[in-house]
Order: structure tokens, then sequence, then C-alpha cells
């Protein structure tokens, strides 16, 4: 069984989805691993690392994709704008961030052409599944580095500071969603000595918040049991956010730091900041909003652009964990290494289709869809 | 007594030299305060704010000149491209960071036009000084960003993570110099949970490393008694800097963050880091060097620019605290308070210059020079 690594296509992407030292787990486990050369240049992961771990470089990107049996990678279907899905073989099995909600057609047309192809977006939120979930390990760097670009565009200290030339009053933080991505930011922003505050429609995140050092913003709209069996936000009705966002003002008017997080997946990210609420924070405030690729949590965001609105800079970056490359690349390819663990039964030749993890993941095999976008269920064919 | 606060000239700079708080301190004090119209924007103090605290606004930046007794700004002489020392009047008293050590010519034609200056950087290192050191309160901010910038730019994440993806280890950061700006960005990485080390040849400072949490780079070439009496480190000699450079390459190697922060006052930067080391460092490594202005402590700095040498990325800026200008005006209007409030005598009216922080600090006064460079000590006129 041969795994195969190509380069990202995307211009901006600079991850890998194997690192040398997983390459070397693979191949003590019966694996042979092949990877186009300068696959890792981008994250620091020399094709000499790869050759020490027992990968075969290939210096023809087509020679990786004819060679494979399992095609390794972050970004693979309709997310690079150069897609190279022509490339893929018969039969030939594909694991990366496939950005199954943002398919359409192209499922259709990889499931007559043979392709098993795997999304990690779709990884079910049960503990085993936990050490392959890109998503999570994504978000807790995407929340890392929120926190730092913050630090890093605010015309303010984040820490108190007690001086000889006096007292400068820590940064108001305001997290809006404390998934793992908030979660994240917010133990950054405490880390540097911020006055943090996070606000979620979950409750129950109350105290995890608040065990980070952060104050829980209590709303009178809250409500319990928004979050489905997934642990995921549930889409609310359009009445509940327009309610939320005009108590959400007063919060957001106080922060000299906004980062939101709040997404849903395969729908729009809801509108949390208005234009009204950035009209009512400082000059010089600072929005980072890690929901862009989806819509944006603000509705001033542009994805990938800085956008000065009053004095007030919103960013709205679709991709952070790309610019964090070298330990995204690690983080990302331990979880496709458990993942192709999990997959492959005892002979380390069979996918295990009963299992619900390769089962949840599953978009096409065996020349069919085996999965609906939940928006389209129960649509005429 | 009438202070003046004129916009900056500076095109990169965005401090002001003093704050509406400060403006209000000076008004009660039986100062009155003028400034030009949007001196403050850039750091988000509004003319509104300035108004508010009791100052004047005046829109005709001559007029700030020509009413004020006290010019009270950041740069005021040689350091700007676009110097308008031709505005000062005769008998005028200006304040601010005044490039003393860049200065020329300049000196002996602001003294013939009977100026009074002070420059901020010459305050001598008395505990009662403390509170007007603005090299003291910008090295503190500058040693923050130090740290945020290198965190935003390396490829990976400061702090360790212990997640379900796997473990990431901490990045090791090194800091030489461990002098206001050298702990400030110690203890701004160690918060982030970087591994940091630090290096100074003065000995005395190992204590306040380790308080800070990081570990002190013993040199076999230590050499004790390096401070001078005002706790700035001494010029060493040649053959002692070539000997240190080679014990350094072994820590700058093992290093993904290098900040450096050895100035020497009125003299170039030490060279620490040499091309040779940098070679030796990880493709992906950050060297932060705080000494750009005056050299660089890098062989590779340039002033005011990324370099990219072998994957590792230099940076040189030469204003950071101006990154941060909120809080950084905010401290350094501090310092300019605190030194008029000491300045002049119980009338409010006339200078005290029997006093040692005025004397000092004072460049020129009645018509003649009463600084000497250093440099220039003991040279035939």
């Amino acid at each position: 069984m041969k795994v195969g690594v190509p380069a990202e296509t995307d211009p901006e992407e600079t991850r890998v989805g194997v690192v040398p030292p997983v390459a070397a787990d693979l191949v003590d486990e019966g694996f042979e691993v092949c990877i186009e050369s300068g696959a890792g240049e981008r994250s620091d992961w020399r094709d000499t690392a790869y050759r020490d771990a027992g990968c075969e470089i290939l210096e023809d990107r087509n020679a990786v994709f004819e060679e494979s049996d399992v095609i390794a990678r972050v970004n693979g279907l309709g997310a690079a704008e150069d897609d190279d899905s022509h490339l893929y073989r018969d039969g030939q099995i594909v694991v990366g961030l496939l950005g199954p909600y943002d398919l359409e057609g192209e499922l259709e047309a990889l499931a007559e052409r043979g392709l098993t192809a795997f999304a990690l977006e779709l990884m079910p939120r049960i503990s085993r599944a936990q050490s392959m979930d890109a998503l999570s390990s994504m978000s807790s760097i995407g929340g890392y580095k929120a926190a730092i670009v913050a630090a890093e565009r605010l015309p303010k200290m984040f820490p108190l500071q007690m001086t000889a030339a006096g007292t400068v009053q820590p940064a108001d933080v305001f997290v809006i969603g404390a998934g793992v991505a908030g979660l994240q930011a917010i133990a950054t922003a405490e880390r540097l000595g911020a006055s943090v505050r996070a606000y979620d429609i979950r409750l129950e995140v109350r105290e995890e918040v608040q065990s980070l050092g952060a104050d829980f913003v209590e709303l009178d709209l809250e409500t319990e049991g928004s979050g489905d069996e997934e642990g995921y936000a549930r889409e609310m009705d359009e009445e509940f956010y327009r309610q939320q966002r005009k108590a959400l003002t007063r919060v957001v008017g106080e922060s000299d730091v906004v980062i939101t997080t709040a997404a849903i997946p395969g729908k729009p990210a809801p509108e949390l900041v208005t234009e009204e609420m950035v009209d009512g924070m400082d000059r010089g405030s600072v929005i980072v909003d890690l929901s862009a690729a989806t819509g944006g949590n603000c509705e001033l965001t542009v994805p990938d652009e800085t956008i000065h609105h009053g004095g007030v800079e919103i960013f709205g970056p679709t991709n952070l964990p790309a610019s964090v490359p070298h330990h995204a690349s690690q983080l990302y390819a331990n979880n496709i290494r458990n993942f192709l663990q999990n997959a492959f039964e005892g002979d380390g030749q069979t996918l295990d289709f009963d299992d619900e993890i390769v089962d949840s993941t599953l978009l096409t095999h065996d020349g069919t869809v085996r999965w609906t976008h939940p928006a389209r269920e129960g649509e005429p064919d």
C-alpha cells in the first residue's frame, strides 16, 4: 500500500499532508511513502528529511498520482483554484480536507471514475476519532494565531503594565464562540495578560471558559440545548440572531479586540457583529473573524482582506493555520496517520467500511456518491 | 507657561508627545496646553479628547511653535527627514527624543538661536528619574512587541501543545541582552509558553532572567563588572566580541527565535549574531533585531527591512514602539509630564538648572552647547 503526497496547488496553502516523522511511522507500519519533491518546502520540511524517513522523492508530480494507492493531502477537491482532480486514477483512495460542503457535480464525476474519497471535515465527534480530527487540530492553531495577530495589530499592549512611567490597563478581548478555536484564542489572550470575556450560545461551555480565566458573558437571551449531538452549534432562527446582535452591541463596544469563531458545518456563518456594533468600537480596535471562509461573523468582513471602518480594523483570514505551517503540518499529518492506521483492516490492504469513522468520512466509493450534503437531504434527485 | 504639541513629521512616527489625560494633568498644574489639530490621530487620541482635557486645538502648525514656551514632542532634531527645527523660536524650550548622538552642526545652530533643548535619551540612571525615562518606557514596549512579532512570523507555535493530534514542542526563544527590552521580550515569550533562554554579558542580571522563568546562558567567556555605573553595558574590546560570537553560535543554532537587544548609548550596536550563526539556524527561524537603529546586533540586519537568508527571516525594526502607538504615547506623555513637573521650580516658570536631571539632559541653553558627545570628549575644538 503506497501513500503519495503531492505538493498543494493552492498558492496560499503552505502546509503539507505528511511530514517526515509521520512518513517514518507509516514506513514502520508497512506503508510505502512517496512525495513530490519540494512538497514540504513551505512548511520547512525538506526533501532530505523525507528521504531520511524512508520516502521516495519524485520530481514528477504526475508520478505521485500514478504510483500511489492512497493520496494524502491538505486541500483536495474544489479548494484549490488550480484543481488537479483529473490526476486521480481509477480506484485511487484520497484523504484530505476535501471541502465537501462546497462540492457540487464534482462528487458525481469522481464517483464515476472510481475514486474512494475521504473528507476529514466529516469526522464524527466521537472520542476514538479525536486523534484524526483535522478540523479540531487546525482550529486550535487558528485560535492561537488569531490572538497573536490581534496583539500584533492592536495599537495597545495586551498585558497590564505597572511601570515607573505609569500604569497601562490590559486590553479588553472579547471572543465570540467558545469551540476549539475560541478556547485557544481565550487561552492565548489570557496568557498575554489581556482581560478576556467570551460568549457562546451553548451555556454548557461556560465552565470551560471560566477555567481559562476568562469571564463568560451572560446574555438575557441565552438559550439552553443549542448544541446538537455532535457538539456543534445548531442553526437558530433569524429572530434569535437579531435579538442576540442587539445585546452583543454593548460588549463589542467595550472591547479593544473581538475574535469571532462561530461556524455551523455546511452552512453560512451566523452574522453576529453588525456594522452598527463596529461603529460603537473605539478607534484602533481590531476584529479577527475566523469564520471569514464561510461568510464571516462580522457584517463587514471580506475574506482574506483587512477592512478599515471608522478606525476599526477587520481582518478575515480564511486559512490562519497555513501561517503556522510547520506545526500545522505536523498535527495535520498526525491526523492523516491516525486515520490511515484506523481505516485499514489488519492486513493493511483492505478498507474497513464497517468502521464508523470510515463510513462517516466517505464521500465516494465503488462508483457511487456515498455522502449527501445535509442541506440537500430529502431533496428530489 | 504654555506647552505646545506639534504633530510628528517623520512619516513612520505614529506617537504623539502629549495625550489628553496628561494634558489634563498639566492644565491642572497651571500649564496651558495647545496641540496641532490631528497630532494624536495616528495613536487614536482625537482632537475632541484634547479639547475636553482643556487643550487649545490649533489648525496652524506654525502657530503651535509661535505660541508655546515649551515644545513637547517625540522626535525633535535630526530624527525626522523633514526636519522642522527652523520653526523653533528664540528662547523656546523643547523636550523630546532629540537623537543627540546623531547631531552634528545642528547643535551649534540651535544654541545660537537661543533654544533650550532637552534630550530625554540623556536621562541619568537614578531612581528619581525613572518616571521620566523615555528610553526605558519605550524599550519595554519594544521588547513586548518583539516577542509578539516573532510569534506572528514564526511557522511554529510558541506554547507546548498536548492535543489529541499529538504533542508539539514549545518554540525555543533566545534573547540576547537582558536590559529593559530584553526582560520584556523574555517575559512575553515566557507568557506565551515558549522555552526561553537569555544571555547578557552582565552576570548581575542572571537572577532577574531566572525569576522570569528563563534559563540564563552561561558562557565560558563571561566577564564580571561589564556594566558601568549607570547600568549600561560598556563597550568591550573587539577580541572579546569575536570569542563571544564563536560561543554564541551554538545557542543561536538551537533557537527558533532570536531577539537581540544589545545597545551601547552613543555607539554602534555590537555585532553579536554573524552570518555564520544564521547559517546554523533551522529554516523558518526568525531573528528580531531591536538594535537595528544603531547598526544591528546581527550582521545581516537591514534597518526596517525583512531579510531572508537561507530560510531564516531577519527583521530589524527601528521603531517598534510606534507600532503600539496608543499605549506608547500614553507612557511617553507620562515621561514628558514627569519631566516638566520636575524641571520647573516652584513658581512653574523657571527652569531649575541645579537639578541633576535638568543638567544631564540639557543640550543647549543660553546660546551655548551644554552637552558633548562622549565619543568626542577630549577632542580638540
